[in-house]
């Protein structure tokens, strides 16, 4: 029986991990009627909760029979600790690579860049010229690293399609690289105004992530020159997802959820990284100001991020 | 590069779970010298802490290269959750299986053993001759599944060593297929004559384990038909283990610990299973209890146990 090996690089833990899963066995149902073997790699960092995941798959399955009827295959899943900036899988063992969300995050902070960038802790209108510089260094380096290693893993004709959040203008960017960052400086420099955090701290922190623009991508591809590309769309998402339009749906209901949404979806990625350095202490009332900032930010204007999603083909 | 894949089957979680593939790379590696890329799969049920093995990988492999030198080969880290009672991977996909110390547990307690085999947890000397024959017939049912699916699994050439608790007589048994569980229903029949169990509770209880003998291994590999038999060894193990000579080296410093092991090791493996049952508040005394009998038995005679150690080739 045919096997199809897909691998979810990035996959954290928590319902979505499953959906794409689930979408990509239905998409391949569609299009081919005959029941295969899905081999299914969840790939995250040592430290995520695959326990939950493993514990969720049951239900998982029988949802997805429901679904799709029993007959669709067999699925194995495995779980696969370790960063996608290195290999992964063996010579040409991968049929299929998705990842989301995952790609804007680079390996570490660009060196240096606590003595550069003070005051701020990501780039924003503020940061000066090789502030930014560094950061795109970093990401040209890790990009074409994670290119290099899905080289030797993807076979001949394999599909890689990779989503992250990018921007939409060039090089000087006209906005900061990423607005929920710095609305989450503005709470942080607040706290250091009133004397409850220090300002040398703040200058030593920066979270390791880039929002490249769709050049800066191409380049990379084309560079390491062993993927094609088949698309790459630019859409914008609504920080009141609510306005979005999804499958045709309008969901006008919970508009006034939204900031709340924004602002626990900031905190769940950048948690991790501030309490190692700014200590547990100051968490709770950090992101109850920064609920607050995005609340009134979002009242008074349209806030988008942009999403990249790149369909790649393995020559 | 070659890769040899490799599956760890009933690895739970813990320091032995990675010696053994820390041994099978050793091995590997003095008889081929060249570096090659080994994927490693480490099965367990989906409760498994497999989040513990993930965390430890660095270290292990660090040390690994210490040993062996850095250039052995590359190493791939896969978690499977699911039962080896069904098929875990595609087909024709792996090199060679390990099972140490799990094939002896079954899928499920034999059905209606609860109503034959009154008064004791698994069988013993006073078991009538049909909770045996019902334990066999799950364990006969259960090894050849276990056999058909690997069949599917394990390329033509491929090889698979299993170890597991069994015996050495013959049915009908001259004595307690184990002796371990025998006292550990003592301790309990104590409680119960003491009014702190119910007696309904312990006829209820049932260890989903069974001991094969050599023949009734080897009887299904033929029956199954597509591994042929290298190797059958039998050995036994003293409980108290600083008696048993190990690579020559005899212990003797720690023999007053030995009972404390086994009583540890009887309380780790049986302990997930009485806990649902007897409630969690009766673990502690049963198991003080048990490990005054375990002492006192090992002080009165040498016990042993029996491992059957099977190496089989994919034909």
């Amino acid at each position: 029986m045919t096997t199809l090996t897909i691998a979810d690089l990035g996959c954290s833990s928590g319902p979505n991990t499953l959906t794409i899963v689930s979408n990509l066995i239905k998409q391949f149902q569609l299009h081919n009627n005959k029941p295969i073997q899905y081999q299914i790699f969840f790939n995250d960092l040592p430290s995520n909760d695959f326990n939950s995941i493993f514990i969720s798959l049951q239900n998982f399955l029988e949802d997805l029979k429901n679904q799709i009827g029993a007959d669709f295959g067999t699925c194995f899943f495995n779980g696969v600790p370790g960063s996608f900036y290195g290999r992964l899988f063996p010579n040409k063992s991968l049929h299929f690579v998705h990842s989301c969300y995952s790609l804007q995050w680079l390996s570490q902070v660009p060196r240096e860049m606590e003595i550069i960038n003070k005051g701020s802790i990501f780039i924003d209108n503020k940061s000066p010229k090789n502030v930014i510089e560094g950061y795109y260094k970093q990401f040209q380096k890790d990009f074409s690293l994670f290119l290099k290693c899905r080289e030797e893993e993807v076979v001949s004709g394999g599909r890689m399609v990779v989503t992250l959040v990018g921007r939409t203008d060039e090089y000087p960017s006209n906005q900061d690289y990423c607005y929920a960052f710095t609305l989450l400086n503005l709470a942080l420099n607040g706290m250091v105004a009133e004397g409850i955090v220090e300002e040398e701290k703040v200058d030593r922190f920066n979270i390791p992530n880039f929002m490249p623009s769709p050049k800066e991508i191409k380049d990379e591809v084309l560079k390491e020159g062993s993927f094609i590309i088949n698309e790459l769309k630019v859409s914008s998402i609504d920080w009141n997802f609510y306005n979005t339009e999804l499958e045709g749906t309008k969901h006008t209901s919970f508009v006034g959820n939204s900031y709340n949404n924004i602002a626990k979806c900031i905190r769940s990625v950048t948690e991790p990284l501030m309490i190692p350095h700014f200590g547990e202490a100051i968490i709770e009332e950090l992101f109850y100001r920064y609920s607050k900032i995005v609340k009134d930010e979002m009242s008074k204007k349209r806030i988008e991020f942009t999403n990249l999603t790149i369909s790649l083909t393995r020559i």
